[in-house]
């Protein structure tokens, strides 16, 4: 992890690099590398933070001294990184599991084999790789980790997608099959339906004959907005201030009664979801866009049944289920190079970080997903 | 049931005897009599309502004619009845099942056996039953229904207990055992841990040698109230004011933290139970007496996993693991007959039936649970 190397290395020279200066003296990185065996990775340029705060204020881009590749380790020229909320959460140190500062940022990413120990037989120069599951760091231009941590995927998938596949689109999988069994002619309904996760789980959702009704936040632009949801496979897509009927289910035509929901904004939007939900409906939160807590009557829970979860991809990967991960990541890669699973991002040059880092961190009104690429 | 009865007899005189009269004429149950075959059940004494609304407004006692007790029926002379909040909220029409108006009162009760058809042969006179599963219009002093219905008990039960021992102690036992696996040196966490409920969990759990944790209004007499809950065995017990503080958990000495709460009040009894939870733990909704909703944070589901349910007994009746029901209750009675579970009662003469339900309905502040006995 570029944590370890980043401390690694201040052990080896008594401190006299540091993150202030970004870089080795000519005599010190000399030293280095014949401290080194043979093979060293390229130096890596890396967006990286000493302290917890506002992203934009705490990260700075610097570059990272060469280190070993090790017999067991696979030396990785990143592509391309997304800019995710929870990245941006653990920079702010927010997030309750994150790497310790000083740290490089972002968590998945996609990048291609620049150089592998003696011992590694099943990745080559050239091959794509993602960290599987993803890890730490991944903000950076070079990545050297242990061989496991690489999954080869299909050159032919497109870069952007690769980047992205695990964080959203897994947890959209995940969600969809972890809480109850849906067969095909069901239904769900979620909020946040724009975010990539909900945008997955109508197009999950739609391949598998479940129905989808979409609650999203009013808006300028509404009718586009509801034009590319349904253009992805949502059945129904309702604004907030459309719900503030009394019987929501009214509104629903020849769709059933959804038995899975997800929240990933909280307060009102919450409750239009459970509103939605059948006798013995589950509620997965999964994300708190609006800030607000979850409100629940107790007649919900006692008479109407409802169960309210969440889902956390981070600790969903400690788990036992989480074996299958990569072939869920290819299932998902294939939907995308196949155009079935799609959803706007807009890759920025890496020069243009703090740029996209203002998008991701809303300063600049909505905007896509913002992809890096190195 | 007493509503079928009463529907029926609606019928066969043609409208003439009504509620608002509350009795036959003289003729009129005569001709009913020689309608019907020799045995006939007394005339029972009961408490009804024709409309939704306050109870102590549209309740009153008026006595029903004699109805026939068929091959397979069981006439039973009810000795007494609980009056439970559930009992209340069907009169006020506010339950999501209850009877149709008009209707007899009431859902649980003790009584004996009056009379048997001529097809009953495991019930004799004299016999102590229960309807079970409970069933509606129990507030009466004779009872016709199909043997079936009928559980008979050990005569030896207290006659209060066997009144009370399905709505509330059955409510405990199943709430115990139904959402997670708890094992000897477990802990649970519970608000209003003086209701039944919450001293039958207290006791139940003791005996498993699960710890309780228990919170409390702030009320006068607090100490008193804290030594009875401990007499029951409660390990802990905290007033909501108490709880103010930034770690609940800071605490509690040597218990662990629990994986399961129950929730009888919402509000913010309901957010220190779930504070109190350990991740991944389980928070049971089983009532809202504050009539407050629970507000729950997003990181409490997403990161610290908490699942919030609810349990409903009546429900619970109607489903598979019912069929275990009357073995439970047994299992209850026989710990109430031992003195191992114990809750506070007031045994009120049938005479007396308003001041109970005005007690009941909270009028007369804080009381035991009115336990009418015919």
């Amino acid at each position: 992890m570029a944590l370890i190397r980043m401390v690694a290395m201040k052990v080896v020279h008594g401190g006299a690099w540091s993150l202030r200066h970004g870089r080795f003296s000519a005599a010190q990185r000399a030293q280095t590398i014949r401290a080194f065996s043979s093979l060293v990775s390229p130096p890596s340029k890396a967006v990286v933070y000493e302290n917890h705060g506002s992203p934009d204020a705490v990260t700075r881009v610097i570059e990272l001294p060469p280190v070993e590749v090790k017999e067991n380790q696979v030396c990785v020229k990143m592509l391309a990184v997304p800019i995710n909320p929870s990245d941006i959460n653990r920079i702010e140190g927010v997030y309750p599991v994150r790497p310790q500062v000083p740290a490089v940022g972002g968590y998945e990413g996609v990048g291609e084999v620049y150089s592998v120990g003696s011992a590694v037989k099943d990745l080559s120069p050239g091959d794509w790789v993602i960290p599987s599951p993803p890890s730490f760091g991944t903000w950076q231009t070079y990545i050297v980790k242990e061989q496991d941590v690489w999954h080869k995927i299909n050159k032919d998938s497109p870069m952007e997608y690769a980047a992205t596949i695990t964080v959203n689109p897994l947890t959209a999988l995940r969600m969809l099959e972890d809480f109850t069994t849906l067969n095909s002619g069901d239904s769900i309904v979620q909020n946040g339906a724009t975010s990539i996760v909900g945008q997955c789980i109508i197009q999950l959702a739609r391949f598998r004959g479940i129905h989808s009704i979409n609650i999203i936040r009013d808006r300028p632009g509404l009718d586009e907005v509801q034009e590319k949801l349904k253009a992805l496979g949502a059945d129904e897509v309702f604004t907030e201030s459309q719900l503030e009927v009394k019987n929501v289910k009214g509104l629903l035509s020849s769709i059933p009664e959804p038995a899975l929901g997800f929240n990933c904004v909280g307060g009102n939007a919450a409750s239009l979801v459970l509103k939605f939900l059948r006798m013995g409906g589950t509620m997965v939160t999964y994300g708190g866009m609006s800030k607000k807590p979850i409100t629940v009557s107790t007649s919900s829970f006692i008479f109407k049944d409802l169960s309210l979860k969440g889902f956390w991809l981070q600790k969903w990967l400690t788990s036992d289920k989480a074996k299958e991960c990569r072939s869920m990541i290819d299932y998902l890669l294939c939907l995308a190079r196949e155009g079935k699973l799609k959803y706007e991002m807009e890759l920025v040059p890496f020069d243009n970080f703090h740029t996209a880092l203002d998008k991701a961190l809303g300063k600049l009104g909505s905007q896509p997903k913002q992809v890096i690429k190195f």
